[in-house]
């Protein structure tokens, strides 16, 4: 490990190696997403400026936007006071966030019992994905 | 189960039964912890009006600011498109959201490979949590 990469130790991974992530639009303060990173997606979302998660479902890292190309650009990257969950501050290119086209992950709203869609699809996940 | 309760439902638990859960400030939208919930703290959440979390470390149900004062009013409470993630939209009571007593638990900031302290301390912890 180069000396440079000593602020990684500060984080408290779990059992997996993992670190859970929040990712937040740096100027309206919306959250975006949540994903998961372990120690090497931190390195290199700190190196290259754009967002590197680790996918737990297939288990490799995963380049937030590689497909799509809805990168995240890094404004900030913040720490707990228990130092064992990260905040993103980002810019989120194209405006998409989710998979499901939308800007955010978080568009089920709780109304009297049932969980509502509240945010409108952007762009047809078919368009986003197509080969 | 109520009939009313089958919302919980649509929640996809862990493998221990919890949910991650991110409280945001509702006016600001400042990120303002990072917790968990098991099936009855989101439901105690919903019928209270106020946050209920799990408590890892000492495995009992967690009415945030039961100390502290620092309770937090829950204006909306949304799901992620994998239904794995909840967001809490809060009033934080108090302004208080972090055991540090600062606003939020987010007060690290990387900065080239430092972890700084970039927010106050509003109340000193001794205050908060005296007996």
């Amino acid at each position: 490990m180069s000396a440079k990469d000593i602020w990684l130790n500060k984080v408290k991974w779990t059992d997996d190696g993992l670190v859970p992530v929040i990712a937040q639009d740096a100027t309206n303060g919306t959250v975006l997403m949540f994903a998961w990173m372990n120690r090497e997606a931190l390195k290199l979302t700190s190196e290259s400026g754009e967002a590197v998660y680790w996918s737990r479902s297939r288990k490799k890292l995963w380049h937030k936007g590689e497909e799509s190309g809805h990168v995240q650009k890094v404004k900030e990257i913040r720490l707990d006071c228990d130092e064992d969950v990260v905040l993103l501050k980002v810019e989120q290119i194209g405006g998409i966030a989710c998979h499901t086209g939308r800007n955010h992950c978080f568009f089920q709203k709780l109304e009297k019992g049932n969980w509502l869609v509240v945010e409108p699809i952007l762009k047809d996940p078919a368009e986003i994905y197509k080969k």
